[in-house]
């Protein structure tokens, strides 16, 4: 089977939206095709990004810029030790939340200026995806299935009108970028999502699936 | 005793160069002088602060932007939860290093491009101090300290090479900012040091000396 030189792409969405489902199907079936992939997320992908994810998840930082360098941080060292290498090694990187986490956390959640986000952002350097997932799905139904998988303390750490901020960012992320983010329905079932995922996957990434190696 | 309205004191220089020494020594003669002081230090002086310590000093990070963002969300957090709070009860702060080791370490010792280290200094609004203490040292004299002492590995954790070019990158500092940045030579006795220390803030803080709290 012939290996192909992989895309950068990210799957995004509110807690409980199905990111990690959805993540492993992607995988297996982009695996199916022929791509390494490398299968990762953020925060704390990495062997720094451990410490840094226990830091901001854990509660133990509330001071809004604060928390913002942290997931900055994190992202740096996720890219130097794990993205770059593989995208350098020609795999396909498959990545639960990158930077449109932290607009619609960071900036749509918290406060934090866009256009102080924007600044540290530039400066940072990080790369664009070229494909990103926005599983779209309601904070009512995200937080019925949070409570049925047992993790109601995800939505208590936030509340709904948190919530409501963070997928009210995400949807204007997706009205800005129409070239890189596919808004994905994600209230149907697993199986149908993961059809329309890879639908536009392979529609948006042609030219990925048609240069070999 | 009336208890005075503090300034923010920032002390730096290379390892060895007797930062510790002096401040503790320093904090006294405020104390002494009618001042609540807060003395504290960076990396690391915050209760997340810890955890990020050790990640940049135990050596687990390697690329410099990483380092960089991680050392800016320590002061971050320093500032929120200990340095503001302080000031704003009208203590002094007494910090062992601050965003002149950034400038020293992070741009004169491992590269990290000026304009981009400044752009992220302005985003993060992190505030001046009203005066910095920078004692001066050969690396060679600050070298033989930390041998005498035990401590060794904190020159081969960066080798001479590298502590020249911060030795180097403060003393420019020092050039640039002559209105904040006092120099004191540091290879002397500690009591003359310190005295020398005590007479540059008297005189540097004429003003917060005269307005009580």
């Amino acid at each position: 089977m012939t290996v192909r030189r992989g895309p950068f792409i990210t799957l995004e969405g509110i807690d409980g939206c199905g990111k990690s489902t959805q993540a492993a199907r992607l995988a297996r079936w982009l695996q199916e095709r022929g791509y390494s992939v490398e299968r990762t997320f953020e925060p704390g992908g990495w062997e720094g990004g451990r410490t840094l994810r226990s830091l901001v998840l854990e509660g133990e930082i509330s001071d809004p810029d604060t928390e913002l360098l942290i997931f900055l941080a994190d992202r740096s060292g996720h890219l130097a030790s794990v993205i770059r290498p593989a995208l350098e090694a020609g795999q396909a990187v498959l990545c639960e939340r990158y930077s449109d986490s932290t607009w619609a956390y960071q900036a749509g959640g918290r406060g934090v200026p866009p256009e102080k986000l924007r600044g540290l952002m530039e400066l940072c350097g990080f790369p664009e995806p070229d494909l990103t997932v926005f599983l779209k799905i309601s904070p009512a139904a995200a937080a019925e299935r949070l409570v049925k998988r047992g993790k109601a303390d995800r939505i208590e750490a936030g509340g709904l009108a948190f919530m409501a901020r963070v997928a009210g960012a995400y949807a204007d992320l997706a009205k800005a970028h129409p070239g890189r983010i596919i808004t994905v329905p994600a209230e149907g079932p697993e199986e149908t999502v993961a059809l329309q995922i890879r639908r536009e996957v392979e529609r948006a990434l042609k030219n990925y699936f048609e240069v070999p190696r």
